[in-house]
């Protein structure tokens, strides 16, 4: 059987599947990003942990290729460039690594991209020629599908719409601007949010006992669920910033339906409700009740595995009709 | 000779143009929207001209259809809705009543999606796969091609971009919002930031003894030309407020140019250079010195018309090939 590895590169972990071309996962493995200090520590560790994954398929299931969905990918280059959540930021010429380690052709794309088209392959937008997913983590990754194309723009740059201001925040970016969307709509934008609160109110709650580092979305997401004040307070003014920005989007594109992925994502219904309560609000008339705003159905980890997997398939598909 | 008729419908004058495959003008015409005081009589008025165009060409030159380009055009429907500047504002449904008439396949598009092509089949955007068009008249549309392909939205509505807001502003807009882009990047919008500028300031300004009505965005590009302090702070405030939304767009699309059309780009570099300094100061690094701000080769007025008849002959081919 022919077979692929998707390597899906976040902040927190690394996720690697093997994949057939019906999108099945024939092994899966997880690793902790935070375990690798440098960059030779991150290859030493990625290299081994895929030999030992291609070491125990059956010899019939030949790896065709490879791909990489990471955050700061610069597709057309095969590098990852100036990443902040990474145990490197410099240049890195990942493609060329594992091309030269393992013999095989190798992809490199977005990890917003990958999560896209994941949807699009397996999940909630199979049948759409246009929509968005966000992917709430620790930043905000976007991306959008025009006429059933992904936008990657001139020199695949596109979709940094985390990267756009909201009104009157002062809040600093890791991009080194301030006022980003990201900054509120993202794992570690809805903690600034909640310790905002802590600082603005009165209000008790269960996060005055927890230091900064030891505040989490997921925490956050937990209290909410045991009716927290300022956890609920959070979630809103988080739907609230993120609904808000997102009418221009749709002003801008006139999606199907926006898909909200991720960490942040995983709150369900307590974020998707507040988002599209605040979006509602904003749209012009043309829009009103005509776009969706939802969960992704494959969980963005499996997404964008998936749409890494797809990009793969679909190089080596094309190379071998010519 | 096979021809179509292409027809620019905007706030000021309606243009009319018979066109042949090679979008060369065989004919044109414009009439002042103005002059009709309601439905009825702009169509009474549309059909004398049509017929009176059409009655002058030789008998070989065959038409073969109509294409309208038109603001709040909803080309799927064939009606205009919702307009603000024209003699309706009401759901007309313009397709049905030109072809009831003329008895030749007719089609509907919105104006700045006309101007968009129309810089793709003859202008400054033909090898472009990204690109954006801004028509700045008595208000802001905007055209945005992805990957060869015009971005119309799930429901042919996309691209009010206009209609986004941008921050600290209190301008109510025509669309019933408050401080949209098109209250201030739009030849009404710098009319109505240089009247501010005359409440604001103590400056002398030529534009002191003038009405209200009296101010327009030609004249305050003649009085910047004459070194007139707050006509030429109307166009500062104007090219910095579009150029930091532009960013926006930049950082959702990476398109390889951004074109100003419409009235008020006729300001040429007085507008584009102060955009291009504003857009790349707010950009984010990956972006800087990469996108392009062009007027528009063409003229709005002719990218309207050349684009509005590239979608009638499109449709014509597509249909003969069939």
């Amino acid at each position: 059987m022919a077979t692929v590895l998707s390597i899906d590169i976040g902040g927190t972990s690394i996720k690697l599947a093997i994949v057939d071309q019906g999108f099945n996962m024939l092994d899966t493995v997880s690793v902790d990003t935070l375990a690798f200090e440098n960059q030779d520590a991150f290859f030493a560790g990625l290299f081994q942990v895929i030999e030992e994954m291609t070491g125990k398929q059956p010899k019939e299931n030949k790896l065709l290729g490879i791909g990489i969905g990471a955050p700061c990918g610069i597709p057309e280059e095969g590098i990852i460039y100036g990443a902040v959540n990474l145990p490197f930021s410099g240049k890195v010429e990942i493609v060329k690594l594992i091309e030269q380690r393992f013999s095989v052709p190798t992809f490199l794309t977005k990890d917003s991209y990958a999560a896209t088209l994941g949807e699009q392959v397996l999940g909630g937008a199979k049948s759409m020629a246009n929509y968005v997913v966000l992917t709430l983590g620790t930043g905000l990754g976007c991306g959008i599908v025009v006429n059933h194309q992904l936008v990657t723009g001139a020199n695949g740059q596109a979709g940094e719409w985390g990267h756009t201001p909201i009104a009157q925040s002062n809040r600093s970016c890791q991009c080194g601007q301030v006022g980003c969307l990201e900054t509120y709509a993202s794992a570690s934008g809805i903690k600034r949010t909640l310790v905002q609160l802590l600082a603005d109110s009165f209000e008790p709650s269960s996060f005055r006992d927890l230091t900064f580092r030891e505040i989490t979305a997921e925490g956050i997401y937990e209290a909410a669920l045991l009716a927290d004040p300022l956890a609920l307070e959070a979630f809103s003014i988080t739907g609230k910033v993120l609904g808000g920005k997102l009418a221009e989007l749709v002003a801008i594109f006139e999606p199907e339906a926006i898909f909200l992925a991720g960490g942040l994502a995983n709150a369900g219904e307590l974020l998707t409700d507040k988002v599209a309560e605040a979006m509602e609000k904003q749209l012009l008339n043309i829009y009103r009740g005509k776009v969706k705003i939802l969960g992704s159905s494959l969980g963005t980890n499996e997404a964008a595995i998936v749409g890494t997997a797809s990009i793969v398939w679909n190089h080596l598909n094309v190379c071998h009709d010519e």
